[in-house]
């Protein structure tokens, strides 16, 4: 099973706590990777969330999120590119392996259009992440998330989306949560190859609780983490294994329970 | 927008009615089809359901659902089987255009074994159906259903189902509710082409209010049923579209009240 060496703590699994206390905690757990999220980076500062990191010795696997370009003006839509500016600016001094994008979604927009403002939005910030080094990893989420989140809901629609630029540049984060249910999963995990920038686990609970914030810990549902590991390994990535579960009962746990649980299941079931 | 001599009313959107009572609304609002549910066959018997449905010369566009095919012991699999051969048979009696079948799914075994079985399922059933003169209708569920409900998620996934089988005996049920949010829908539904044997709208609302029983009626949600009605009939299904929606607070509404509606948005949005 999974190798505590590449476990990183996404923040979002222990919403309520600090930049601080995350980093702490993943020390305290042997963690050595921790995901961030930009809320958090704002309330800490990003002088003092890179200084953070960097004497805890920790590495940053990805800045969570970029994205969110579908919006009903254009000037919106340049207010969320500048944004997205700024989410590169702090992946590159975080030395984040990627920032990760949801690319978003409006649901006044028709779900073609909002999908080319996805195309467009991205050949718009690409130029800059390159300039600082910075490597965009797109995520496709659940289709059940298409009306009102991420308008990227399959792997072949990211690959399409990544396919105009370098794979050093723009490639794909698999989480398995939004993946799992892929009837063709397994053949497009291998159509990623050289372009797999992230892997995120937690787990499908039956019935799920809630849309938004009922995931799973990894061995509390249905999810086969360890074979979607294994395909992602065979096409090459081997980098940091995020587990970023959103869940609110998860989030009323006091953090260290939450982590002990975390790495415990992460070595014995993924 | 769509004829009203097009529209079927699918029981599951006046869940509170009896099949008497749904072949009398239909009549009061000039509704020429009807999609019936068998636990409502059962409540009323097949020989009468029959009869209901002559007398009032109402069209069945078809009978809802065969299918659950996956499950833990070869026996419970042999008694599903035995159902739907049951349910083979209502559908002839009944006339109905296609027997739909929600393939079913079991958390507790693996997904690809579960979309083996229902493989297998298909395949010992088909010749019965053939016999009986039934058409089987696959329709792929949403992804979100994928856990629980139904491991047929994709159209794509439905027509490798129905390749093995002649386009006349094995084809597929298009619900705008699980094929909207699919980047590839206008594809796929092209490819449906000679394999459509029904079509069904209602509407996703924003946010979902609930996985099963939220959805809602045309035009109060982000479906654009009417670019799909389109694309349907421009790959050659004419027959019936049914209004099926899955909704508590549309059931606790009067069924006239509710059908009034159906009409009315059926004919101004679809």
């Amino acid at each position: 099973m999974a190798d505590i060496q590449r476990l990183s703590l996404n923040q979002a699994t222990t919403q309520n706590w600090s930049i601080q206390q995350a980093v702490e905690g993943c020390l305290r757990h042997g963690i050595p990777s921790v995901a961030l999220w930009r809320h958090k980076i704002a309330e800490t500062g990003l002088t003092q969330s890179v200084r953070l990191v960097r004497n805890a010795g920790l590495h940053v696997s990805s800045v969570c999120r970029g994205g969110m370009f579908p919006a009903s003006t254009a000037q919106l839509r340049q207010e969320r590119i500048e944004d997205n500016l700024r989410a590169i600016d702090e992946a590159a001094d975080l030395l984040a392996d990627s920032l990760v994008f949801v690319v978003g979604a409006a649901p006044s927009i028709p779900l073609a259009d909002a999908r080319r403002m996805v195309e467009d939005g991205i050949a718009s910030i690409v130029p800059y992440a390159r300039q600082r080094k910075v490597r965009i990893g797109l995520e496709p989420l659940h289709p059940m998330y298409a009306a009102d989140r991420c308008v990227l809901n399959t792997i072949d629609q990211a690959l399409n989306l990544a396919a105009p630029y370098s794979p050093a540049e723009v490639g794909i984060i698999l989480d398995t949560f939004h993946i799992w249910w892929d009837p063709t999963v397994f053949e497009q995990i291998a159509r990623c190859q050289g372009r797999i920038f992230g892997f995120h686990v937690c787990d499908w609970l039956v019935p799920l609780p809630d849309i938004l914030l009922g995931r799973g810990i990894m061995g509390d549902g249905i999810i086969d983490n360890h074979a979607l590991r294994l395909a992602v390994e065979a096409n090459g990535y081997h980098g940091p294994i995020e587990v970023e579960i959103f869940n609110r009962q998860l989030w009323d746990t006091p953090g260290d329970e939450v982590l002990a649980k975390v790495v415990e299941r992460f070595t014995t079931i993924v």
